[in-house]
């Protein structure tokens, strides 16, 4: 015999006494904790019995310890403890590109390609006391490398950071692949041989809308390994460098300002034997030809500086930066070049706002995601890309990109990326008519999951 | 800094708190009780949680949601909340073997041999809507690949995938490696170079007991990518090719049946610059010998079609392919390859059957296991392995193969793997009297833990 | 004014009220999932639950069922429920060194160097019914190898283990290398190649204090790979060997005991056609070059045993090793060598004391970790640290280390080591005035999380 099921309006108020039953629930496990007895392990809750495993019966009263363990979905689920967490990360991008060069370019690199870009697959977690952990490996290029690998320290005012990680070089370079607003960084980025290195940091963040970061780093775990001798190998690797950036991003009224400085020298000591170039795909990845580039160069020094300025309101961003490089030759004048970009978004859907922490751009969450019956963001972004590799003799080229993306983010941690390009080169790879001034049309697209 | 422990009032008032909370409780139990809801299954616990943030103070009557994350036990939990979903995947595959061939074989990779077959970790999971991930690694003979590595969206009706996946070659190469009925797959998925690639596919299961499959591939993702030049270079890649399989499963009465077909076609354009290789393994992968298999073609495009037949019921099930490889060479005529097996198995233990799922065989789960007092699942398997790799001047070889695999599934997601094989080569290797016709006996096992 | 904190008996009375509210709540939320209105955000749960055992709790009236999932907190949360359950697995350690070695020593890997030494990624769970797996992937060197990967089966006396693991060669080799007493292992155990082989293994712990260990192994992983043929290769390595140890662990008192002895033996069989090293660091592994060593031997099979002593009583602890190598040539005698360590230490922080367990050191945790207000663990440990590679007409030569580190442990799972060895050497590299016999110091830091 059935009877009526419970109304919506009685379920709903059993809820809410529930929730209220839980909150004062927490509130004396709380007090339990800090009067130094609460139990030591955390027990958690559970579930149905899962499928295949036997259902035991209810069980009579007695002790048991208690738990504040929460699951936070973020992509893949958070499991966090008081000041301990642990999550996975994991990222999947999936690149499809066109390169349209000129027909006397016979470059079979050239055309489509495709691939994926990157796969990652890693964990973070914080240890308790203000320390955290960051792992991550990247299989990219057939080649599996560390990405963000850290252990960290952190107060209210300081994150210290030792391992592999960014030397704060620029907010393009800083901002994840998986937040910019086109599928590939700014030329100078690649150009300048951003990356990765194995160093230690400081954040300051004890001044209100100011961010001081500041490091010493070597070199990208891959070039230390000692398990290679002669001048690039990791054994001999005595490269060092320091690094310092400055931010100041007041909020004024609703619109959020951003101003950045960094500043980086770094001494190649016995790097310098072996050389260096600065080059930059044409845009996309999935093409391995570089069309500008400067040769190789035997560099003993690289000083490089940038400015950077962006800002947020509502649904419109814009944001420019400009970076020059020193390079200083062993047996040469010290050659400069330079880069830089301006971009302009707007989101088209109603409510969505490009996200920004901590000194760059985050990752930027729909409003209406598709699982809760929206359609997720839509973004345009325009962006204009320079880059100069030519100095006195050295003839790297010029690049002025124009770049247009397409960004639908239909649900957190998915992306789908379309992105045209127009490049027009000076003084790259020459066509067979020897003509080196001349334009590329690049169209990519992405897709991508990132947690 | 510390608090003062609770004093003897503060604790009184809890004690009160909480007697106050159990009339609560008993007042909503006569609530839910006179609902008349039953109550056999499980939810799960759940707990005051502001996911991220601080743990509040205590908080009063309202705040707070209830949650239905549940743990499932598969190998490694999976954690799940409504439609999104979290899983650590794994896969150990340990390998012993032994070759015996003829006396006037000396080929020093023969004899006895093993490995560690395959390793693998990666995630899977859905980020809701529909969207779901899946990204493993695998380290297989030194080098770390991508496996299975897509982002997917599912409807009742349609799954959509793109990234490293299988192109609907065949049966026993789409069922998983730890679910099949011998410790390696039939002859000729390895002679016909069958691999996961990169590119999208749509699966539709809109008609009763139909399954249609159907995608556009380019190439693995180690072939596509961009850190190398040249024919075989991942950036000049610009092979491509189109899969498609249709397969038809109704249930007559106890019997589960399959029948299904499938075609393909590559054009592998550049590739055709590097050369393509027939040829196949004395069965087990301990092994680096091919004992059969052609010389270096120049292969431009390929087609290839493949028919399946399979029957379960009960303990038994049979299974039946055959699949025909047309290689178009750049000089010289379409060579034409073929191979299929037959195999019956049957399981010892009363109630245990082969599962069946989306068109291909599943993992079997021992009905009583070990952990549950059981003796897990043995199942034993015959199977006749065809393989041809002659067609005019080319002499591949043939074989004739005939093996008996015992397994025995003590535990959900752990298999053990008895193989015995008898391979009957014509036009194999010569031994050192000239022979090419000879037998080779292979005696193989393995343990795998998979989840 | 503090007042009298609550007793011990209130307090769990406490816990009592409140582990039975949850369950009671547990309930009403199971009949309210029944009743298709259970809510959508997810919160976490916390149940009744002690760790690792059935789960008492106080349930009313009516049927439930009750999970016992429990969530422990090991850097990561490992996740269990019954005999079941998951944990990931997560190494970071990064290293900075300085080798000041003679002048007269022109070896551009000495001086300063810093590296991530070791990164791990893995996971390591239970299926049920005394089944476990662990696996564990390194990027080292920048090679991706496995760690421990095994698939291992326990009773309350045995435990049977497949797959890569340590073959029991010595006390210093097999404690983990986040819980040892130094930066590095004892000399002898990298001079005589120890590392993870692929093999069966079993481990008995039936008689009281005493622990007997055995397997048989063939070669690690990546030797083991058939992708590459000739006598290193893969597929022609047929090299197998026997090891067995036995300990005795008697407590006295307040005196943990550790008596061990273990003896090797292996055929290289094939792989005797390459060449065989005995070698050293120094001390760091920063640095790539070895001052020691010996030529390349032409080796055919390999017998070594040790002996091993150790004793742990409050904070001091005391641990020597001996052991010995006899090589035997192809083409010449056996040569023998050795090598040992003995070393005492220290924890300055009250009530801390070295961990011990299953026949090694284990991890310490500190008695007050700085999250609890505590200052964490720390140790001062000394190592005279033995090596002879000399013997007959080999000149390998000869080391007498004299290592001193300091260990601060802040937190479980987190260490930051700091060392300074003196390495005296005879017979070493010579340097440019022809001497062999000279001195090193070497200073290293390691910070290390390893969960």
């Amino acid at each position: 015999q059935t009877k009526p099921p419970m109304s919506a309006e009685e379920a709903r108020a059993l809820k809410d006494d529930i929730a209220a039953l839980r909150a004062e629930i927490a509130a004396m496990e709380r007090r339990l904790e800090e009067s130094g007895l609460a139990a030591e392990t955390a027990a958690v809750a559970t579930a149905p019995a899962a499928p295949a495993a036997p259902a035991p019966a209810a069980a009579p009263v007695q002790t048991a310890s208690v738990s504040d363990t929460t699951i936070t979905w973020k992509g893949a689920p958070e499991i966090a403890s008081g000041d301990r967490s642990f999550k996975v990360k994991g990222r999947i991008q999936a690149d499809a590109a066109y390169v349209d060069a000129p027909g006397g370019l016979d470059d079979p690199g050239l055309g489509f390609g495709n691939e994926i870009r990157r796969i990652r697959l890693g964990g973070e977690g914080r240890l308790g006391g203000g320390v955290g952990y960051k792992l991550e490996l990247e299989l990219s290029d057939n080649v599996v490398e560390l990405v963000d690998t850290v252990i960290t320290y952190e107060t209210k005012n300081w994150l210290l950071s030792v391992g592999n990680h960014n030397q704060f070089q620029a907010l393009d370079e800083m901002t994840g692949d998986s937040s910019g607003s086109m599928m590939e960084r700014a030329a100078f980025t690649d150009a300048f041989n951003f990356e990765r290195r194995l160093g230690v940091s400081a954040q300051y963040r004890g001044i209100k809308d100011w961010l001081f970061q500041g490091g010493v780093f070597t070199d990208d775990i891959e070039a230390l390994s000692n398990s290679s001798d002669g001048p690039e190998g990791g054994d001999e690797n005595n490269s060092v460098g320091v690094d310092g950036r400055v931010v100041y991003a007041p909020k004024l009224g609703d619109t959020q300002l951003h101003l950045g400085a960094s500043a980086h020298y770094r001494d190649l000591n016995r790097l310098s034997d072996s050389s260096t170039r600065y080059r930059q795909r044409p845009f996309v990845h999935v093409s391995n030809s570089r069309l500008i580039g400067t040769p190789s160069l035997a560099v003993d020094d690289e000083t490089h500086y940038g400015v950077e300025f962006a800002a947020i309101r509502g649904p419109w961003h814009v944001a420019t930066e400009g970076h020059w490089l020193d390079a200083s030759q062993v047996n040469g004048p010290t050659a400069n070049f330079g880069g830089g970009y301006a971009e302009v978004g707007y989101f088209l859907t109603k409510g969505d706002s490009r996200a920004y922490k901590n000194g760059i751009f985050d990752r930027t969450k729909p409003v209406s995601p598709i699982d809760r019956g929206g359609l997720g963001y839509v973004q345009l972004n325009f962006r204009y890309d320079y880059l100069n590799l030519n100095d006195g003799s050295i003839r790297g080229g010029e690049q002025n990109g124009y770049i247009a993306s397409l960004i639908w983010g239909p649900l957190d941690y998915l992306r789908l990326n379309l992105n045209y390009a127009y490049l027009d080169y000076d003084g790259a790879t020459p066509l067979d008519d020897g003509r080196r001034n001349y334009g590329v049309h690049v169209t990519g697209a992405r897709i991508e999951v990132d947690f």
